[in-house]
């Protein structure tokens, strides 16, 4: 039954990842062999710093160039874990043109550059596998591109960040701040010396268009992700979603809109109810929502990163291009058929939470309630709250209907407001939130976070 | 691109979940076609009733003859939802015969018989998928099989029987026993008029086979596995389960030993901590955990039955199924390479939950306790609880280490004692309780139950 041939597979990169994807197919190799039907042969590692001490790795695999690994031309299968654009795209090119296929972990180029690199691969009769760039060892990708195949997927929802995730955490369970918590996470090693890819969101919006484009069936890439980042959410926001029987999470959302003729991808924070499982997602974990018109509400949850996880991801899809090499055959390759076009935030459905810095005298409510109306925007609850002294007694905390607008402040001083709406398109709301900082009465808007996941 | 022959599939069953699959099949075809590259054409559908009403199935498709169906020679993929295990392994067989691949949801036929379909299938080039067969719409095989096929499953532990979950959630937030929260789910259509396939087991037992055979590519039939129902589950079981912070759920536990050199496979009610994922697993859901040596641990969650989740999954493996037919290939066959034992459930190593009716009496405690250490099974904690008047004041309730057995009750008549130990083997564990049984001041084993999940 065993072919004798060994596949041959070369690894680009041999940092955290890399070398436990090495230390795997060097310790299974026997279970790998019988799981594919041929033994895995390493057959080198491109490195930057071949001189780097790095345990359980062959040091005469190493190479320094990685151009002339991929041009080898009796390679089956090259993992590419290094990450970035260039010069990564093309060693996968030139790896596609000399036959073999390419298992990625590369989240950045997938989301940029997906469609041509599928289009290569299809052309050269090879496969492209990239589970471990979306939620680490989470199998994601196959259950969407295969398990729901025969389903509609209308929407996926998801903390797909572990770093953003673990400061939220730390900030919605010790009321740390934001600077504070990630300090923590960058001592602890959940979040690197320059975070900016995972806290302004460039991290999640780059899976997020991954995991619209294959939902889908289209093209979606990080250009036509909306994406905000958690380095504006506050200590206050933390303690106005808990109030509300919220936490806050940044989340990834990708929706089929009602009318199914267009889509919408999404990255920003968003306060969610407790009831809700993804609230109870804690410090780096990942968890994914997919919801299928037959299958109901999936959900998926795991490590979303680090060595082990993701190399888990990478040997699941290596396997894969193994068994298909042996087999003359390919997987599944890009489904964009439906073409459905991405709409712009402002097309989006959701609910906004505001807080507003008021004037504290008679007819404020009524003010606001009249911008709201003007934009068709209905408000679900308002809760108001004094700032000054003599307010804040009774009607501090007490959530209240507002029926209309008619409710009215005490006089005097400086209140609160917070003001929860009910779904409605995201351009409104956002002009809605403009017409209220030009009313005299709102000295400012405090906060803005969407609400989602009801 | 697209091949204009279209494939030809027929259905065997059109109860509650064939009727979806036609319904998906026929409604959403220009979807379906464009994943897989040609059309499905729906060739028959079998039925023990050609005239019953079923709305939205074509009746010029129906036919009682389902043997002459699979007979055909012209048929692609046999889907099977008929469930049992004669007449349809004979007629899976036969379709195998005749060139088809077969997408089943039959779990019964599967754990019982599992090896032989999928060598007939090697035998003739086709496949065999059967996602439905374990937990509804949650992928679940495919991602065990393919997704963590280069990783090591060590441990795979779920609810995948959602009307014995109904039942126990139902007890656990209503304090109804048994018999109530059955009655109830049989009237909301969530237990069949002879629940015995889920009360007693035999449904999770079937899944617990099939998981346990992919996870750890061995074979394991639903003979191996130790199955215990939840028809002894008491209201009192449940709450002294929350007096531990627990709650009671079906369990599925597949395991790889320590020594790796067996595995075991189990089903049975067990105890598990509020703060368990699992344990938040609320009416007819499923929910299953896997255990992997570099992936972590992963939870996969989502509706377990149902019409319309099953069909999904049915979905999902046709597509695949087509796509390989067109492509002239086949998916990854069966993997039990390693030929891992099953052990028998005396090798497992757990933990119990003991309730004893003890006379009150001076000397229990160290008596019973002196059994526990005899069978060399230690004792994590005891709580202690007067029945008869003048006790279960201050020590109800009270759990206290029970170092070396010297605790003593208070005289004169009944008290309960609960006892909940460390790990250890269920052989001494069950020879503990029959020990327990013969000591004269030990009146009776209110429960046992095992606890899990930490």
């Amino acid at each position: 039954m065993m072919r004798t041939r060994p596949l041959k597979v070369a690894l680009l990169g041999c940092g955290v990842v890399g070398s436990e994807v090495t230390r795997i197919i060097t310790t299974q190799s026997a279970d790998l062999a019988a799981r594919i039907g041929a033994p895995i042969e390493l057959a080198g590692i491109a490195v930057r710093r071949p001189n780097r001490v790095r345990e359980g790795v062959p040091a005469e695999l190493l190479t320094t160039d990685a151009t002339a690994l991929v041009k080898r031309g009796d390679l089956d299968v090259v993992v590419e874990v290094i990450g970035g654009i260039e010069p990564v795209r093309t060693l996968i090119t030139t790896a596609f043109e000399h036959g073999a296929s390419v298992v990625s972990a590369n989240k950045a180029l997938l989301a940029a550059d997906g469609a041509s690199l599928h289009a290569q691969a299809a052309e050269h009769g090879v496969d492209l596998y990239y589970e471990a760039a979306v939620a680490g060892a989470i199998p994601l990708i196959r259950p969407l591109r295969e398990s729901l195949a025969g389903d509609k997927v209308n929407r996926v929802l998801g903390i797909v960040n572990g770093t953003t995730n673990f400061i939220l955490d730390k900030m919605d369970t010790t009321g740390a701040g934001y600077s504070e918590a990630l300090d923590e996470a960058t001592a602890l090693g959940y979040a690197e010396a320059d975070p900016t890819a995972d806290v302004e969101g460039f991290d999640a919006a780059a899976k997020a268009a991954i995991l619209a484009g294959i939902a889908f069936h289209t093209r979606v890439t990080i250009d036509d992700v909306h994406r905000e980042g958690l380095t504006e959410v506050t200590a206050a926001d933390i303690a106005s979603a808990k109030k509300m029987g919220c936490t806050v999470k940044l989340l990834a959302i990708c929706e089929r809109a009602r009318d199914g003729r267009s889509v919408t991808a999404r990255v920003h924070p968003a306060m969610i109810p407790l009831s809700h499982p993804l609230a109870s997602v804690r410090g780096a974990y990942n968890a994914v929502f997919v919801e299928a018109e037959a299958a109901g509400r999936l959900m998926f949850y795991g490590p979303g990163a680090g060595g082990a996880p993701t190399a888990s991801a990478v040997l699941g899809d290596l396997v894969a291009a193994c068994r298909n090499k042996l087999a003359a055959t390919t997987g599944a390759g890009e489904s964009a058929y439906t073409q459905l076009p991405v709409s712009p935030m402002g097309d989006v459905v959701t609910r906004y939470h505001i807080s507003l810095d008021v004037a504290d005298k008679p007819g404020v409510l009524a003010q606001v309630a009249t911008v709201f109306a003007e934009h068709d925007v209905s408000i679900d609850t308002v809760r108001q709250q004094g700032r000054s002294q003599g307010l804040g007694g009774d009607t501090n905390d007490g959530a209240a209907d507002a029926p209309g607008g008619a409710g009215r402040l005490r006089e005097g001083g400086e209140a609160s407001l917070v003001v929860v709406t009910h779904r409605a398109p995201d351009a409104a709301l956002s002009a809605t939130v403009a017409s209220l900082r030009t009313l005299d009465t709102v000295r400012g808007v405090a906060s803005i976070m969407r609400v989602e996941g009801e």
